[in-house]
């Protein structure tokens, strides 16, 4: 299977938001579609804090990205009429320059040297990306996320750069039960020995941290309620389980060993430690001028001069609780955006946008078919 | 201060549920006003995972107590009229005899040697502990989250031994959200170098694993409603912060912070590993003989003979939600047991019982005078 990602380099230097500069930063990104004339079909996918810019099959890589079901020829991001672009963040390991990519002062992994990474660096990449393609204005920026909080970003400092707006399953400054859980995925991976303040190599990796990182991300990421009609109390057979006094007894166990084990050496720890503190930093309430939070965010949104918006989110979602996107539907429409707010009931909390894709996609289908 | 701790001897052998014995184990007790003459005035608490048997104070010990507010003269478990015997877990390590405590065959503390711990070794402990000291029958039996749980297990083994049963933030059987959060605190104390197959001492302590496993709990005791209100993205003044990148910059990671420094010393890991298992093992619907759980669940209740029930828990509660309370009272009515249920709306999450002791003391008070 080829690999589809194609490269941009970032004007030079590339200065980040809260100090230092990158010189020939780059940004991986997969288009699907094509451009039109006019440009102005061109659709900007922002991701979670650890998808490639895979967002779905193409060409010329056939694998299923993570968003297949959303994004293609007939589906509710349709190719056939959206030039579609999906960026790896800055920051992230997935291709783009970040503190896992080579330092070109010193010809070694920037590690902890890289700088202070904010979601605005990460949204302003993704606009210096789309005017390196040619486009001026997107017909809609989509952040999922993540990505939704690196989208606002982007619109906070780029005044009318989209038209449209779909928020997924984000929200504009996180509170603190998703700092506290992030904050204690970032010490899980710190106090693993291994770590050596980000100066680990494939030999002595922070394996037992990430794991952990991991699994407290799952638990997050889904919902109680899925996981009560889905494992109940069933119990693994003995065959399958470890030899191991404290090892895994119940199917729920065994789930997140086998989410950890796929992702532990599969992103990089010091990516994963920039990406989840600049969540944490992240609010629009900076770009509002307001004394009080409410109003800033309102005065943010305001002035991005969005036409249109749908703000998406699921009612299990326990790390961007469903009233976050409520009330960003509402400064949004107040702001006089042109807002549809859908709020699912889907079982499998903050993962639902990965994974109840039949009912995001109609949502977003129906957003996009009327743009 | 003094310590206000008896001490009772279990029956030798005191045989476990799942296999394995102990010899002249004992259990730690405080108690509070006096046993009457008809001895039917008796009021056992079954504790959480991590109090001692200190629930407030007394003439010995002054210090206040765990319940403080609810337990004492003209308080809600009134020690004016009840006698009341609050127990350190068999399997704790505040005084009863667990993995920290000698063996006795080998003059070394057990750590993993301590047989497998059941629930329901802990609620026939407290049944030991009542006859031995001449109670034949509680007035009431109360149990607390881990320490409801063991209530059950108790009145599931002896039928008729409580008149009354107060329910408080339990479940009659873990559901998997919370097997996995447990499941991961004792990954987290595993993964630590320094645990080292439960053979730590004090200066080679697993105090990184402790310290993950106490802000994983802290996050899952409390509520993201409750901190929105009380921390929302507060930041620490700079002379708070600690001197690291990745160090704590919001007060919700100081208040992480400080929770975990008072635990991670005191309380010994191997302890909290019995304990966060017997947890995840407990399970109600093993006494009832019926194919499915539910109907089980309601068999064993049925089997207690109890005449009232009070059960209460809090909306905000995510280890043990709410619906499992309401389902357990109502299981308990079906049963033929006059039930009364209170669910409070308490910002708290599972803590308010130590907590919001204003609203649990005057439905725990109400339902104890009616006694």
């Amino acid at each position: 299977m080829a690999d589809a990602r194609q490269y941009f380099t970032l004007p030079s230097p590339y200065r980040m938001k809260r100090g230092g500069e990158l010189l020939d930063a780059r940004i991986a990104y997969e288009t699907w579609g094509t451009l039109n004339a006019a440009r102005d079909n061109a659709v900007l996918i922002m991701t979670g804090l650890s998808p490639s810019a895979h967002a779905a099959s193409n060409a010329i890589d056939d694998s299923p990205g993570w968003w297949e079901d959303i994004v293609g020829a007939g589906k509710a991001i349709d190719t056939r009429r959206w030039f579609v672009i999906c960026m790896n963040s800055l920051g992230s390991c997935k291709g783009s320059s970040g503190p896992a990519s080579i330092n070109p002062a010193t010809g070694e992994p920037w590690r902890l040297d890289f700088p202070d990474l904010a979601l605005e660096d990460v949204g302003h990449a993704g606009y210096e990306l789309a005017r390196g393609l040619g486009i001026e204005r997107l017909a809609a920026l989509v952040g999922c996320s993540m990505g939704g909080m690196a989208a606002l970003g982007c619109l906070a400092q780029h005044a009318g750069f989209a038209r449209a707006h779909v928020s997924v399953c984000t929200a504009p400054r996180a509170q603190p039960f998703a700092i506290a859980i992030r904050s204690l995925q970032r010490e899980a991976i710190r106090l693993d020995p291994n770590w050596n303040e980000g100066r680990y190599d494939d030999a002595h990796y922070p394996e037992a941290g990430m794991n952990i990182a991991r699994k407290l991300g799952v638990i997050t990421y889904r919902s109680a309620l899925e996981w009560s009609g889905r494992f109940g109390r069933i119990r693994l057979d003995p065959g399958q389980r470890e030899d191991d006094p404290f090892g895994a007894e119940f199917e729920i166990e065994s789930y997140l060993n086998a989410h950890a084990r796929r992702f532990t050496r599969a992103f990089d720890p010091n990516c994963y430690l920039y990406l989840s503190r600049a969540s944490d930093w992240f609010d629009l309430a900076e770009y509002g001028g307001a004394p009080d939070p409410a109003t800033s965010v309102r005065n943010a949104l305001a002035r991005m001069k969005l036409e249109r918006a749908l703000v998406i989110g699921v009612e299990t979602d326990i790390l961007f609780p469903l009233e976050q996107q409520q009330q960003l539907a509402e400064d949004l429409r107040t702001t006089g955006t042109d807002t549809t707010f859908v709020g699912l009931d889907s079982p499998q909390g903050h993962d639902a946008f990965l994974v109840d894709t039949g009912r995001f996609g109609a949502a977003i289908g129906q957003f996009m078919d009327a743009s």
